[in-house]
């Protein structure tokens, strides 16, 4: 174990005093980097996943250029219908499609649950070897997508505004949507539980697309699942659930086994931490469109949020992934500001 | 003006005793049903929106095949762009496109606002031989977009998953944002009002992309917009606001000039009666993948949804359009169990 020399951000998990939010973006690494789109040029989407020493690379680059207090592995979440042993194929710029999907219960029987760490090997290599490169400069955070996100990927087959497929196939075969779901909770557990012990100091499950359900439908589908997560890896690391969209759900899953909740900006400051009750460290929730401001009013709004959040159980980060327009010295600007902050 | 055999929409928005709930479904003209489907072979899009004959035949289809309560006339928000002066292209299955976007002052000075009588007069048009063809049978439906959701477009040119260039225009350009607002608005008002004239018994207002912005910026861009178009046009129709994802926004909302609010189903019944404090009639909330559930789940679901929202103050609909993959005899379904329903 290496001692932390910036450990903020896991005491910001741990609800202990900061003298200031940790702050780290999502999707910090890639996309608006040019370092980053100088090897996106020179190598393929899997070759930089599945490449160590490339992940490591891109891994490091936020935290050298733009200062960030976390560190998030360059990977992606479809690693996980991957090591299941379902084909994943990724056109730059057109996003994700998976050619066979899920459709039957000889499907959900065909997947693979139990080789997770043989084939996800490489991002275990990768969280070493960053880890190794970091030496205690900041934390390191591992991932993985929530079961319902991974699901409407493997039924659906693609990205969608709707999810009707995969919404279809959960209200019309309930069972077989649980079969499923519990086969990627597993596989999950055992892929983060994998990743804390290769180094990840903190774990955050994606659930990008739980705001496409129901309020009754996400206590269905997605939050047994969550907690399910939260439960098994605890131990091994600080939990941050991000359920984007399902502001519904707050209030259930700040009593989770979850150390935070990202949140995504259609709810307040004020409302989220109504919600919770004060009892969980909240996470996010800024616009990425608002970098797209001057740099003073960039800061502006940042001291505006962070005031709104307060200053404690807080991690300042944006409500979704960075977008690939975002200037440089505005990223800059925005991990600036949460430094600057001056305030309880 | 001609007495209504079936006038349960209007009752439920005077908030008067009703028998059953009305029913209607968004974006119940067309997609997936057969004979607009043999229409759409015939005749482009625009051809089908512009030729009051077509536009009254395609809006009938579902009064007669479904049973629904209302008739909304078939049409698209984009026709307010195209009356200011802004082309727009719809390419079959592949969404609209805005090839000149607004950028600047210039742009907006160059849009045009008196002219939306006759530049829409086959709308118009399509609304009296519609009301003329309905004789009375059900109430008819008029509508536009709201401001925000017609800026998105105007601004970004095409749909976007994150409308990020045209927050960026709003944040970056306050003034500018609100000067096009306004006229978007300005047109609005008239075109809903000649929509009254022209027929239509009730008007309604889809902010389809509100959802995209935080409380703030909602109470910002979209709100003010939304409020003006409710108190402008209420003494010639009541005007029902669909401010999709914008659940934060309910308290506010239910105390305009609006005689009801659409809601999608990512807030509970429970909760959007709560947020409204049973002060207005709500319009919603089926999940439309939901309707690929078989006939009896669909109308043990309908039911549970009437029984939370209550059969007062309430009419039955979606919380978003229907999607082309339904089978009719499933529309159908839900329009039954609606008038199945038995209870308060």
């Amino acid at each position: 174990m290496q001692l932390l020399k910036n450990d903020l951000l896991l005491r910001a998990l741990r609800q202990e005093k900061v003298e200031r939010p940790p702050v780290w973006m999502m999707r910090q690494a890639g996309r608006y980097l040019p370092d980053y789109i100088k090897l996106r040029e020179k190598y393929d989407f899997f070759t930089r996943v599945q490449t160590p020493e490339l992940a490591t690379e891109i891994t490091l680059q936020p935290v050298e250029q733009v200062a960030v207090d976390a560190a998030i592995i360059f990977s992606d979440i479809l690693v996980i219908p991957q090591a299941m042993g379902v084909e994943v194929l990724m056109e730059e710029g057109k996003g994700p499609s998976l050619p066979n999907v899920i459709k039957t219960q000889k499907d959900i029987d065909a997947l693979v649950t139990n080789e997770v760490e043989e084939n996800l090997n490489y991002v275990l290599k990768a969280l070493s070897l960053t880890k190794q490169e970091l030496n205690g400069r900041v934390p390191l955070i591992g991932f993985a997508g929530a079961p319902w996100t991974i699901l409407c990927y493997m039924v659906e087959g693609k990205g969608s505004k709707t999810w009707e497929k995969a919404k279809a196939f959960c209200y019309v075969q309930p069972e077989l949507a649980h079969q499923l779901l519990q086969k990627i909770t597993d596989t999950t557990i055992n892929y983060l539980k994998a990743q804390a012990k290769a180094g990840a100091d903190v774990l955050q499950v994606f659930d990008s697309w739980s705001g496409s359900l129901s309020p009754e439908d996400f206590k269905e589908y997605a939050q047994p699942y969550l907690m399910k997560i939260a439960d098994a890896v605890k131990e091994e690391a600080p939990v941050i659930l991000f359920p984007k969209g399902s502001w519904y759900a707050l209030p259930e899953l700040s009593e989770s086994s979850a150390s935070g909740i990202g949140i995504d900006w259609t709810i307040s400051p004020k409302m989220a931490r109504e919600m919770t009750g004060n009892r969980i460290t909240l996470q996010g929730n800024f616009d990425p469109a608002k970098l797209l401001l001057p740099i003073p009013e960039i800061k502006k709004a940042v001291h505006k949020m962070i005031s709104e959040f307060g200053a404690q159980k807080y991690i300042a980060n944006l409500g979704h992934g960075i977008t690939p327009n975002i200037p440089v010295d505005h990223a800059r600007a925005f991990v600036d500001a949460v430094k600057e902050y001056e305030g309880e």
